[in-house]
């Protein structure tokens, strides 16, 4: 691949002025708690696109954080793949950071292992791929907006093969609230054939990924009430109605063995064989400390349902328990769900499920009245978040992004058909178009915490990612 | 009936006087709380029983508080009751009362309903039976001393047919720690035909109640173990152990929905047609705010055991819910326990219920080893704390116990075969003969709260009850 050669012999001339400029950006702070920082993010990031021939512009919806988007033309007739980064951070309190978290810092190695501090190189010093930048920001996500201008700066004015949507974001990390308006206004100017969304870490095991879909979330609470006080359990134990143990039925009869759902009129959809071909090859999740389950794996797993019992409370345990028949009982449920689940309607099913099970269903503390006829009261309060997302691993649309991954990877890429966790891909599913997350930062990049860092060698897989990609 | 006859006229003579040794007594500390109050509740009891002619001894194991202890010889070849009553209080925050809680005040009716303070009466005024002595310990249970003196006024020496021995305890409202001992000690000079449990109030319609057992009690508490720390529910859910789920998934095949328990190997004896009759006879338990469940009444239920849920906790819900499986989860139960089932049997079914269910059983939290070996993984611990008693309602030993209190109370008592609360009862059935409880306080009486009181004709319905036992 032509375009992936110049990268490379570009990056190996004027890495040391990539890291310059990428430690430039990184050190305006990016977090939403230091006003201003996100506007100057925004320009830095528009005005060094614009110098690197693409047409870039800031936007910005009244209340939201700026966003900058734009494309970089590529041949009449050729494909067109979009971008999405995010250039905001999780906030950074400077105390618990080895070194400043806005002021870039070079070492030749991980702090785990004693990496020390290294000068920024000068025009022609060598530059190792396992030193690391240390910055909030620069693993996640800034790396990627740094791969995007590196990559331009790779074709030096070039025309590629392929054109390049972009759309890099400002407020990620408070979770994306304005981007499906963002993504409407400028469903014109984003239309590509696949979308790259590059966040995250690659897999444990160091080598690159592609993640193919997403599940989509649902959070429900579920409060049963018992007696208005507590009652003594002595006297009223077989009597009264004990909401500890009506929720425990509950939520026992709300899931099997392995965590999926089995709430009336929820249909669990079978995952594609592709996607089940797809699971099987990946690594599994290392050691976690307890053995793994019998049967399926856990990216088969992670093709299906989850109810999850995040946490669940009633009356007092320990020294402080008491003989009583408890007032109220509360689970905290999280549910996962693969496309093509519905939050809004799984959260509508697990209402009609408890009212199946003879609960009378309240918005909250029933009242006197409410109380005295009914025996089982229950309060269902589920918040639908959004849906899942899946991009089956054949699908020709992405077949060009693979190849550019492993190209740009020098090895196969590992094909997650669907992380377990969720991110709200479904707002690019919306453009019309299937969208892959590919990261290219470390894994032990200390995303959100102290010390977040980017391995060089990160970096110059996503220049040279892009660059294929535009070639 | 002549003894009960001689009883009702002398008090009629002599009202003003019991009362005035009452207050005496009520005007004595009787907290565990105030060094010495013990000690002169003893000291007063034991005097003032023996100027009434009865044999009486105050004992002390060390460490314990004083136990007083004695008789009243009747004929030769006469029956004998025993009788229990204890002198020992709840503590009493003097700022919450309205009278001074050692300050016996005397008012025309309760609080509640505007009773206003009335001087104590002099030698040949008037008592109204309606009146209320406001103390602490008037009710639970000094009132039950007060009737045996007053009961041995009323014989004014005579020796009377049936044989009293008597045990009044110290320390029954810190968990009568040593009666056990005591009651090995004295099983010579206790000797009885059958128990009067004298404590507790009578039946909230205002009948006299005389309960022929209670229930056993057992605690026990589970703690299931997850993941070392808490995992990230969208990546990890449907792989790691969720503690939270196992836990509801064990507690909801522990009992039905009766409350009853439904534990390996743990038998449910069926109460007798005579204790089911009786049952079936006592008034309910009123409106306790929410529908009575279908089937059983609740004295039927009470003669079955229970498992209640006393608490249950694990992760958060609420604001403070986050995406996690938790790393443990808690669960308190309370078992209480008809007579004949043991509650060291059933806490170690539980333990062999939650083991066969797959789950590793450890003393505390399991280290790396033991978390790298098995899923499933438990903490039992259990308390057995004493066994239930049940004597039969046709039971010959106590039918003069019951025409006793039909004649104290001029009505037939309410026969509740067993309580559903748990009392150590079981105590008395080690000295051989059956113990019931016969309660002479009214069922407004502010037990172990403030403003604790007795009703005047509480206390002569206890003098009564004894005389006639007597006689």
């Amino acid at each position: 691949m032509q375009a992936l050669d110049e990268s490379r012999r570009y990056r190996e001339t004027v890495g040391p002025a990539i890291l310059a400029s990428f430690a430039e950006l990184l050190s305006i702070p990016n977090t939403t708690a230091m006003p201003g920082g996100i506007d100057r993010n925004a320009i830095w990031i528009r005005d060094e696109l614009m110098r690197r021939g693409a047409r870039a512009a800031v936007t910005q919806i009244p209340g939201a954080a700026p966003l900058v988007f734009g494309r970089v033309d590529g041949e009449p007739g050729g494909p067109t793949v979009g971008y999405y980064a995010h250039f905001d951070g999780q906030p950074a309190d400077e105390l618990d950071w080895t070194d400043p978290p806005f002021s870039p810092t070079l070492r030749d190695g991980p702090l785990e292992e004693g990496g020390a501090v290294v000068p920024w190189p000068g025009p022609g010093d060598p530059v190792d791929p396992d030193w690391r930048i240390y910055a909030r920001g620069s693993a996640d996500d800034r790396g990627a907006v740094a791969a995007l201008l590196g990559a331009l700066d790779a074709r030096q004015g070039r025309r590629p093969r392929a054109s390049l949507v972009f759309l890099l974001e400002g407020e990620e990390e408070v979770g994306s609230p304005h981007l499906p308006e963002y993504l409407r206004l400028l469903a014109d100017r984003l239309r590509a054939d696949a979308w790259v969304i590059c966040d995250g870490p690659v897999h444990h095991s160091g080598r690159p990924q592609v993640v193919f879909g997403v599940r989509g979330m649902a959070d429900v609470e579920i409060t049963v009430y018992g007696p208005a006080a507590d009652l003594h359990s002595g006297h009223y134990g077989n009597w009264a109605p004990n909401p500890a143990a009506l929720l425990t039925d509950l939520v026992a009869g709300m899931r099997d063995e392995h965590g999926v759902p089995t709430i009336d009129g929820v249909e669990v959809p079978d995952p594609s064989p592709e996607a089940l071909a797809a699971a099987a090859e990946v690594p599994g999740p290392g050691d976690l400390g307890f053995p793994a389950p019998e049967g399926p794996g856990l990216w088969e797993r992670n093709l299906r349902p989850l109810l999850n019992v995040r946490g669940i409370r009633s009356g007092d345990v320990g020294e402080a328990s008491r003989n009583v028949v408890p007032r109220e009982a509360t689970a905290s449920l999280d549910l996962r769900l693969p496309a093509p689940m519905s939050p809004v309607a799984v959260v509508e099913a697990v209402r009609s499920h408890v009212a199946a099970r003879g609960f009378h269903l309240v918005d909250g503390p029933p009242d006197t009245a409410t109380r005295a006829a009914h025996r089982r009261i229950a309060r269902v309060s589920g918040r639908p978040a959004y849906p899942g997302v899946r991009t089956e691993p054949g699908d020709p649309a992405v077949a060009g992004i693979l190849e550019a991954v492993e190209a740009a990877a020098g090895e196969a890429p590992v094909l997650v058909p669907s992380f377990g966790s969720s991110v709200p891909l479904h707002h690019f599913e919306a453009l019309g178009a299937p969208a892959v997350i590919v990261p290219m930062a470390n894994h032990d990049n200390h995303q959100h915490g102290p010390d977040e860092n980017l391995k060089v060698a990160g970096l110059w897989y996503g220049i040279d990612l892009i660059a294929a990609l535009l070639g």
